[in-house]
């Protein structure tokens, strides 16, 4: 079932690969355009990769291309979040109530090695690295790349053209200054990040719990730690940019760095025996959300991924919905008989509003964790949550396991429901009508009569 | 008063010409870049240059660098905008009650060939034609340029850049490709432009008053026309993008084309005997508002003019903003008593607020421009600011006055009060208190009360 059409993919990271892949096992002859260098052939250089959660709707993307179950062979499940307070006491906070739910903590390396690997066994894909897409001619779809080592520049031209270069997109960027954008709307958060590293203890064990995300909440900043094979952790420090305290900008020295870790991360500054040179070393990296539209231009370029909806790490969906991506298209090209030139003008169609509910999720879900967690109602909805999720006699999902676990809703459907049981649990419990005495039943029953409420509101 | 530091402006239009005379006037050392060949040589292009509306703003920068007598010498002033209806049936509305008041008609190239020249004649200019920068290093202020006709690069460093290269400024998005932004906005409008022209009559006589700005307002689409010296006019077709009718989509023949003129502006279309080859001919250009922030880089490298804050046309204001910038800098450096480095630090936060109340009145004019004019509510407050602005015991000032005609305000100031005044004017009509028996201060003293109201509500 081979096709005709040759389709250029720029960019080869994780959401490039799949879908270079996922098009080459479709009879389409792809080549693949990396910036980089070979990632299986390169040793990587660390600090720049936020660490990655792999969940259902990445699962789901990757099983069309046949890459679910390698997937989940080199992810470790994390069950919940555990909690380190300022004691360092800690407290799991489970993922769902149901058992068994996790998502997994994945090396973004490992897997994009993976998907290159197999798209490379390919018989109609062309894989080149270490070459920069540099202009592209949008009517004629002629990309032009550099070559990083010689400078040497050489055109290559396809039938159609995917951008899935990332939050940094050169295709978007040219889209953009070509006057191809009715908006494009880049607003970077006030926070930044920067990669840490907990080593593994002796014999590769973990220095804390394995299954697990950590988090450091700490209202203004946080650090999390993701845990990798081997024994070691992936830490990242989130921190405002600039600011008399609390800030990147203060903490210029390392007397300044130690005394903030001591103070804020006592039970993970003493495991951090490199804190100071990574520090150092490693970039403090900008967060931000990137809107835009439309993702396709002059027909038959089409940007995707974070190149057409990059947003802040903070509901850990980023990678998940750049792979939904490719789920989603795949469906498309399904409802347009194969036919790509249809295809490309209903994707955005099908996929903007959920993309943009995704981005309005991760602001969100930044400024709860900035908020005040020991709310005592807050405190509570989440203790019911957890009883009504953990029962099998009613069919419960909170706004977080609606966009993490339940892969058959859009985000958009996920972030309205969503919104409106915590809106309706909220209520309720101000109102005093959810007591202790209830069944779960009843619970469920009146949570669920109110969101209905809400929802029909809302249209 | 020659002075040490050496100053790159990239992007010698009018804003940067304007600049770069100035600077060098104050006696540093200027290195001037611009894309385009020199204008002063190279016959013009036409297609893509909105007619200029230079007035007062505008003026009060030209004036500092001695160029404001040169300036009105080439304008043809217009009193007032003159309506053409369906019919064909015309309507002078001036500009301001009171007399003489006016803006001048302006050939955007002519300005900036005197600017050019201007610089020229100062011992401390370069002036590079013809050449793109493409690269910058924000950190050691040094810009790559290539010479457009050889391809060369060549490498030029300076201790300040300014980046005036307009709405799709280079050095901008550079910044914005290196996180050096907090935001970048662009939202395109749902019109754009096409340019045609009004050849002189025999004997270089005008076909329709000179002394005037022509608009053909109707209400979906309109046609502008603005005197140039030696009998033409410059025309401006804003039209929808897009639709199946009253679109540039839609017009997509010639017969197609003579209907919608004939039927829409059937007195401009019996002056206008090249419209279909100009209609072919001229690019269907796009509109759109840029909003950034921040404008400065590094310390040293800061955007001005249209690269900081691209409007849509609707105020006539653009030029004279970014003309204003130059006005404002220049008063920051003496605030900062000489010193760059400060006065690159204060700059946008003297003007940023201003630069956004511009825009959001240019995108206010337009959507004003669309709606409903015959509305007697409407009519009525221009006929009462009419009455006001004509009489010598109050000093009123309309909007549109307090926008173009005060330089001495700001436009933030300019917004706050022209907004407020047009509420209070609307409500006051709307309550019957304004009436024909009432005096000229009596009518003033009533609404410039519940202006003040009005304003103390918004702080």
């Amino acid at each position: 079932m081979k096709k005709q059409e040759k389709i250029i993919v720029v960019g080869a990271g994780l959401c490039g690969s799949l879908l270079g892949l996922r098009l080459a096992q479709l009879g389409y002859t792809v080549t693949m355009i990396e910036r980089r260098p070979d990632l299986r052939k390169v040793e990587q250089t660390a600090g720049r990769s936020i660490n990655l959660a792999l969940s259902n709707r990445g699962f789901a993307a990757l099983e069309i291309a046949g890459m679910k179950e390698v997937a989940l062979e080199i992810g470790i499940p994390m069950y919940g979040r555990m909690l380190h307070d300022p004691q360092g006491e800690t407290y799991l906070s489970p993922y769902s109530g149901r058992e068994n739910m996790s998502i997994f903590s994945t090396s973004r390396t490992h897997l994009n090695q993976l998907l290159l690997e197999a798209a490379d066994k390919e018989e109609n894909t062309t894989l080149i690295f270490d070459h920069t897409c540099t202009e592209i001619d949008f009517d004629n779809r002629i990309i032009t790349i550099e070559d990083n080592n010689t400078g040497k520049k050489e055109t290559i031209s396809a039938d159609y053209i995917f951008g899935t270069d990332g939050a940094g997109s050169v295709i978007r960027e040219n889209m953009f200054e070509q006057g191809l954008m009715d908006y494009h709307d880049f607003q970077k958060l006030s926070h930044g990040y920067k990669e840490l590293h907990f080593p593994p203890l002796s014999g590769d064990q973990y220095a804390i719990e394995k299954n697990a995300l950590h988090i450091w909440p700490r209202k203004d900043f946080m650090l999390i730690a993701l845990p990798n094979p081997g024994g070691s952790f992936t830490v990242t420090l989130f921190l405002a940019h600039e600011g008399a305290v609390n800030s990147f900008e203060a903490l210029d020295g390392p007397d300044k760095i130690e005394a903030f870790f001591k103070e804020n991360f006592a039970d993970a500054f003493e495991i951090m025996p490199n804190l100071q040179d990574l520090f150092e070393t490693n970039p403090t990296s900008i967060l931000g959300t990137m809107k835009c539209s439309p993702w396709l231009a002059k027909d038959r370029v089409l940007i995707m991924g974070d190149a057409a909806h990059a947003m802040v790490p903070f509901y850990g969906q980023g990678m998940n919905a750049a792979f939904e991506d490719v789920l989603v298209f795949d469906n498309v090209l399904v409802q347009c008989d194969g036919n790509l030139e249809k295809a490309f003008a209903m994707f955005e169609e099908k996929r903007h509003a959920d993309a943009a509910s995704i981005c309005e999720l991760s602001l969100d879900n930044f400024k709860e964790m900035q908020a005040d967690t020991a709310d005592p109602d807050f405190l509570r909805k989440r203790q019911i949550e957890m009883e009504l999720e953990g029962s099998d006699s009613v069919a419960y999902y909170s706004k977080y396991s609606l966009v993490t676990f339940r892969e058959d809703l859009t985000y958009s459907n996920a972030l309205r429901r969503g919104r409106a049981q915590d809106q309706a649990i909220l209520s309720l419990l101000k109102e005093g009508a959810l007591t202790e005495e209830m069944t779960v039943q009843e619970k469920y029953d009146l949570i669920e009569e109110r969101t209905l409420v809400l929802l029909q509101d809302l249209k």
